[in-house]
């Protein structure tokens, strides 16, 4: 069923990966890639009901609650939006994907990892990101950028956990690349936008002409 | 940590189920039994958030979907209102539990029911009710006793789907009945009132007290 190709951004708060995106979008517009923009939680319109629920709800709701919840949502996402798109050969950019579910819920919420993916693998019907890059930044630089833009009153329910929580999800994610090293691209993500840039758009070019 | 002794009700469209929870409600509160009663879509107040999104949305979704919102729902309330009246010894009644969604999702959606059971071991902590009364009723029976209460523009999304996807709810209801027959207890739906109601507080009474 596939054709296209699938890109997924992923990392910790203040990573700078949305800026990156935007970017990279800017790129594909313009190299005339035929393209489509999504993220998760959200996606489909269902999906942003769901988002919505679980960025804004003021229910304190466990880690595997949330997890469930995220799978309604990246479901309804496969389903309607990005399979899709891969059939009629698109390139799909995914603002976070299932990675961030295992980072977040599975590392930082103490969940077990391979029921996890197990589960997840159900929602996707086994769909897998050709391409991964991952923002890998330290918990104070991340904080103190997104405290600059956002100030902090509007820090939503998952930002503002606690560090160790932050720093149990970067480590998560630095695993989960490391058991995958062929999809994932790890970024340091200290460098400027500009440097981030130019790595973004060589790996794609690379990863995309070798799918071909 | 179980100790208390978990009923749950089930059954199609219009089978009476919900008189017969108010009645048997009734007796154990008479009775002196310390019980609580729930529902499912719901129970908790943030399973009641995803209830209404469940029954009311108007978007389209699948029956994948549709089970894992379930089980965020499901998860939550085992979690805050299930287990811990359990624990603390209560008989808790649910209008509906887990095999709701293996004889809507799995036998009337066609997702496979074995799948369905594994992924919702996990959103329960393996949790099993102790009895399940199952309410069997025609499909014709059953619809016509629900046009007559709620009026026809008032059913909601799931209870508008047709006779056919009703009809393979009803057979895998009686599936499921089949596979655990200690824990299932087949209500004739047609039989009167005050027949159903003295049938559940015998078979309730003689199961309660071979736990104990």
């Amino acid at each position: 069923m596939k054709k296209g190709f699938l890109i997924t951004f992923e990392g910790g708060e203040g990573c700078g990966k949305s800026s990156q995106i935007k970017l990279f979008v800017k790129y594909l517009k313009e190299n005339n890639f035929d393209y489509i923009l999504s993220r998760e939680p959200g996606g489909s319109s269902f999906g942003e009901e769901i988002r919505n629920i679980l960025l804004h709800s003021k229910e304190d709701i466990s880690a595997l609650t949330e997890f469930f919840l995220f799978c309604a949502s990246r479901c309804d996402h496969v389903e309607k939006i990005i399979q899709p798109a891969l059939s009629e050969g698109k390139i799909v950019v995914i603002d976070r994907f299932y990675d961030s579910s295992f980072a977040y819920q599975g590392y930082g919420g103490g969940l077990k990892v391979d029921m996890l993916k197990e589960i997840n693998s159900k929602a996707t019907g086994g769909l897998t990101p050709d391409l991964t890059f991952l923002f890998d930044l330290s918990y104070e630089e991340g904080f103190n950028r997104k405290s600059k833009d956002d100030k902090l009153k509007d820090l939503d329910r998952i930002e503002q956990k606690e560090k160790a929580y932050h720093e149990k999800v970067r480590k998560g994610y630095l695993e989960l690349a490391q058991k995958e090293p062929e999809r994932f691209h790890i970024i340091d993500a200290s460098k400027t936008i500009e440097e981030i840039n130019k790595e973004i758009i060589k790996i794609f070019l690379k990863k995309y002409k070798n799918n071909y």
